[in-house]
């Protein structure tokens, strides 16, 4: 009779370790996920003097050649798109420097085909930022406005950063 | 006499278990309770053009109406008013766009009735951005600041976002 | 021989529980860890009125006096620098504002002793950000770039802020 109960017990106990064995290692898996995170800025590394970019006619994806981080390598320096990893919330933030010429400093956030938020200056340098759902695949990147003009030197003005905020 | 040995590290292993499962599922919660973040824009959706808020002779909360993120609802867009639903670190961000004609762009964060940081710029678009310990059921908003005047139209220059850190 | 086979099972779960309890121990302390952020204005508490900081003729640490959040103590307003208190990406935001005087607002923020981005407006305020992989103890600071002048005042304009995305 206390065999039987024992093993009872032990039933019960070797179900809820395996259920909270799956319980941790989802925990895990979503801090693991989390580690999404880049910064570049515009001019590649090891070049010296002011870069202008622009004006264009139209509408131009910013390829930020300088990588100061890529943590997760969702960030692509050689075509300047981020690519969301995992479904979840994902903050940006991007800074446009004036040229001190006669034209503005624009760029426009962009998910997909959206436009989402602009950073535009007639004369100064404009920034803007945004918190974004994404689902996996999903494509963000920088647009250069039509007309204005993009500058960035050695000491890196010009940049654009974003991070996962958490998974859902 | 084994089976008895065999009951007292079952009776310790069950416990363990359920101490387990409890530290679990707080883990679970934790992570859950993250999924706070907004970011909103001042002109409504559908409309085109500029629009001019301001100048006002007091400081006047800015309600961003065209909500591009509200994960966790904390974000009220008929208020401009997000409320703490956590105890924890947030993080916000806000740009205020100049309007090119005389008034200067000013827009003060607010943290319950404390003014904290201020964005402010007599012939430019300003920004700024903080980190704040809230207690639950604090509010924080934008103040347009006394004769300045804050610009936005449909490509969405005037923002506001903020997101939960981390809860404590 | 019901009993060995009890035995053998209690066993292998005790074990499962041990590694399970170290697991769980891990992911507390993992979230833990992440309590990091702080935010800071340039002049210090309790003064008011206009205060310049520059021109200096070489690039001049900038030390935030004001105190707004200091999660973790990482940020230490004596000297004006953070030290990292665990491996991972932390994500850092500064406004400089600029003095409406002869001279432009230039702020670059360091990593130990590599300038990473800059911050610089001929006549306006000026901002940045980025995210940086950190090591235990690697320091991270704003110059004053040489000259340049920032301003501050009551109303917190010139801020420093950062904090932990996720350790690594």
């Amino acid at each position: 009779m206390n065999v039987s109960l024992v093993q009872l017990k032990e039933d019960v106990t070797t179900e809820q370790v395996a259920q909270l064995q799956t319980e941790v290692n989802k925990l895990k898996q979503k801090l693991k996920v989390r580690q999404v995170a880049f910064s570049a800025s515009l001019m590649a590394g090891g070049k010296s003097g002011n870069q202008n970019i622009g004006p264009f006619s139209a509408d131009t994806t910013l390829v930020y050649k300088n990588v100061q981080t890529n943590i997760g390598n969702a960030y692509n320096p050689n075509t300047g798109v981020f690519t969301a990893p995992v479904r979840g919330a994902y903050h940006f933030e991007w800074w446009v420097t004036y040229n001190n010429g006669g034209y503005p400093a624009g760029a426009v956030l962009v998910k997909n085909s959206e436009n989402v938020f602009m950073a535009w200056e007639k004369q100064g340098s404009a920034s803007n930022g945004v918190t974004l759902l994404l689902e996996v695949g999903d494509v963000v990147f920088v647009r250069l406005v039509s007309n204005t003009v993009a500058r960035d030197n050695q000491h890196h003005h010009t940049t654009f950063s974003g991070h996962l905020l958490f998974p859902m």
